[in-house]
């Protein structure tokens, strides 16, 4: 990957958001998922390289990526406990907050832990 | 996805490594990372769904993964900083941090910064 490297900024940002309370049908729905995600990624201003989501059968959960140019959105999701695991990595140019906005107003969970964690070499080390 | 949980245990443990101070060359390998990341998987008792690995152009990066039945391992490259992000995300049964003994073996980082960030649910909630 390349990186314009800004004053103070990392590599990558990643952010990591549990979300809880998720209506079950949905995180069994891997098409529904997969496009949740693209969508997340162009609202990031990421762009796509590869997509591969698997559904691990009737009444169990999914399990997701797509792959960016400017890194990874990942989902895996529980619908036994209403539960996803998202993963925005994003770096360069991209606004991973935008993606993270999407995916909540899609799935609306009723709670969300996140957190967001530099990656990476900063411009200034 | 399903879980079996066990007592104090999050659904999930993700391992964020940041590895600093790698071989240039071996960042811009495409073939090589996938087979590492995928021996990695092995090692850790995970099974394999899908792996896609993209090679950014000669003496670029690469960004990859491999989706797992339980969640993922990624990798993100920028050789002209001799840095890697790597992500190890896995439920279950199985074992991270021999993932994480894999892929730091075959880079060998001359320094690296990880974390290891408990996802989910956990059985006592």
């Amino acid at each position: 990957m390349s990186a314009d490297l800004v004053a103070d900024a990392a590599i990558g940002q990643h952010v990591l958001a549990d979300l809880y309370g998720i209506e079950p049908e949905l995180l069994r729905d891997a098409p529904t998922l997969a496009a949740v995600l693209q969508t997340a990624a162009e609202a990031a201003g990421a762009h796509l390289l590869a997509s591969h989501f698997h559904s691990f059968g009737t009444g169990d959960g999914v399990t997701g990526v797509v792959l960016l140019a400017e890194s990874h959105i990942s989902i895996h999701t529980w619908p036994e406990f209403g539960f996803a695991a998202a993963d925005i990595f994003m770096c360069g140019d991209s606004h991973p907050e935008r993606a993270l906005s999407v995916v909540v107003a899609a799935l609306k969970p009723l709670r969300r832990e996140g957190r967001t964690v530099a990656r990476g070499p900063r411009a200034d080390r």
